[in-house]
């Protein structure tokens, strides 16, 4: 059954039941608005849009995969915040052609990442167009203190928690045609499991968000773009400088050795530049011992007089930069 | 200068100053979310997606006029639960060869429209695909008693503000080759200026939402989708029946009158089926009295045994149905 047999109305009927209500709505989808209760008086808000093509491969995941990818992004965001989900609101453009079954399990897989966090899924919209978009708005409520990038003092300590790297492995390995596209699971070889199930759906450390705040958190961020880039970030917005210890990565690097060697590529490469596993980067202070589910990977140094003379981030001391840029690509 | 010759930061950059902060916003865009004030310790949200030759055509409105558009039907939905819009997220697919002045100067027009209102451009989000698309997810604060669809009773009263029908036939005109598109203002013939402005610019009465609410509002929502379809949905969500006065309808249609003629078609049409003018459609308690801006327009009444015996919605008494459905077109 396609898309274009049917009515909107039809269409929202198919998934209605699948979707979760979420603990903070007043009034959920339906209406001109929902409703969702912010308790601390403000909400933190996101938004996040993916492209078929782009961000995304019909062949290479399923569409659980797709709707829960498209989710977990978000809620990442929320959680590098230290805030906590409360609602999600979803627009999506549909070719006519598309599968009702493709659009039912895509929503099935979103539902199945947003439930376990108590939020809902409150509202969204439909259109028809030729190329398939997912666009997400995520919120949350957050205590006193939202956690921003702008927190880090010299002397904090740079920990992260969750993976560097797979991600953009498992893509690689996908691009290369050392994983069937058609493989799931344990069917994936081992080289390269972890690593394109994690580009399929990023397993983002969404409860270490506000475990990072209640820990005393200067400032925090998801890895989306790389570790490198995003430390550059989270450095400019904070006035510092993040110097890397390229030995705190080394489980990093380890853990997809295998994968490098088959690819013919320094993992460590995958560390420092790959993004959308969405680990979260996080700044404490010195007098915090940083213990699980946090590693500490580097320190926060001041700046000198003259910004520009010198790097952001370092590794060991010495200068590195990448990352990812959807617009203009080298 | 196309897009695709720029990095996402510097495409940011040339719109940043354009977007207002707003008077709710405690963080702006620039880090994993932006933090909003919702001083009734809860929100209402709605979102929608525009999709190029779907909702808009490049070549039929300006930028300045897709961007205003885009904020204004959220904005209208905002309205039309009594609230106060407070902040707006807005992700954009983008082609990489859109030119970057089109983008700056449609941000411009969304900044326009978003500013008088007191709301912020709180965040984004930017991806490279085919088709141009703008998802806009809006937000608002409401006191204590948001003005859902489903609370019009019977006996109250069936009131509109805002204009009804125009939009419609400023597509009508636009499809038909009446109005040459590149002529804007002043320039269209007087016979299409009201219609073809609506239709690039609606100007939904996003100040009279609050005031409905203020007077005792029992049921509210916007005419996206023409006032029967839309009436039918509030008549269906409070469990009533909706009867229309055509001589209360007499002024919409007789400002579409001269449109109509030149077209061939009766105007009560679009007055009946046409949608995106995104009035006001509300229900008041027989006891309040129907004044400026709003008019009343018809009479609530009770259903019998069977609701699925009669209609939702009638004229004069007689059943009528129309409407629009974006995937499914008769």
């Amino acid at each position: 059954m396609k898309l274009s047999d049917l009515t909107e109305g039809q269409i929202i009927a198919s998934f209605q039941g699948l979707i979760p209500r979420g603990n903070f709505t007043d009034l959920g989808s339906g209406d001109d608005c929902a409703v969702v209760r912010a308790p601390g008086g403000r909400f933190v808000v996101t938004t996040d849009v993916l492209v078929a093509g782009q961000h995304f491969r019909l062949d290479w995941s399923s569409p659980e995969q797709i709707g829960a990818r498209a989710a977990a992004q978000n809620l990442a965001d929320i959680a590098a915040m230290g805030a906590e989900p409360t609602a999600l609101v979803v627009s999506l453009v549909l070719p006519g052609d598309l599968e009702l079954d493709w659009l039912t399990r895509m929503v099935a897989g979103m539902a199945g990442e947003v439930r376990p966090t108590g939020a809902g899924i409150v509202g969204g919209d439909l259109a028809v167009g030729d190329q398939l978009v997912i666009a997400v708005t995520a919120h949350g409520h957050v205590g006193e203190r939202p956690i921003t990038r702008a927190g880090a003092r010299p002397g904090d300590t740079v920990a992260v928690v969750g993976t560097l790297g797979r991600s953009a492995a498992g893509l690689a390995a996908l691009s290369r045609g050392l994983v069937a596209p058609e493989l799931v699971g344990s069917a994936i070889p081992e080289t390269f499991r972890e690593a394109v199930s994690t580009y399929r759906v990023p397993k983002p450390p969404l409860r270490a968000g506000r475990l990072a705040a209640e820990r005393g958190a200067t400032a925090m961020m998801d890895v989306s773009d790389g570790l490198v880039l995003d430390a550059t970030r989270l450095a400019e917005a904070s006035g510092v400088h993040i110097d890397l210890s390229a030995t705190a990565l080394g489980p990093d690097r380890l853990a997809l050795s295998a994968a490098g060697e088959a690819l013919g590529t320094d993992p460590m490469t995958w560390v420092l530049t790959g993004g959308e596993d969405h680990a979260l980067l996080v700044t404490f202070p010195a007098h915090v011992l940083v213990t699980d589910p946090f590693r500490a990977i580097g320190t926060v140094g001041a700046i000198g007089v003259d910004p520009s003379l010198g790097p952001r981030v370092t590794l060991e001391g010495r200068p590195i930069t990448g990352g990812w840029d959807h617009f203009h690509q080298s």
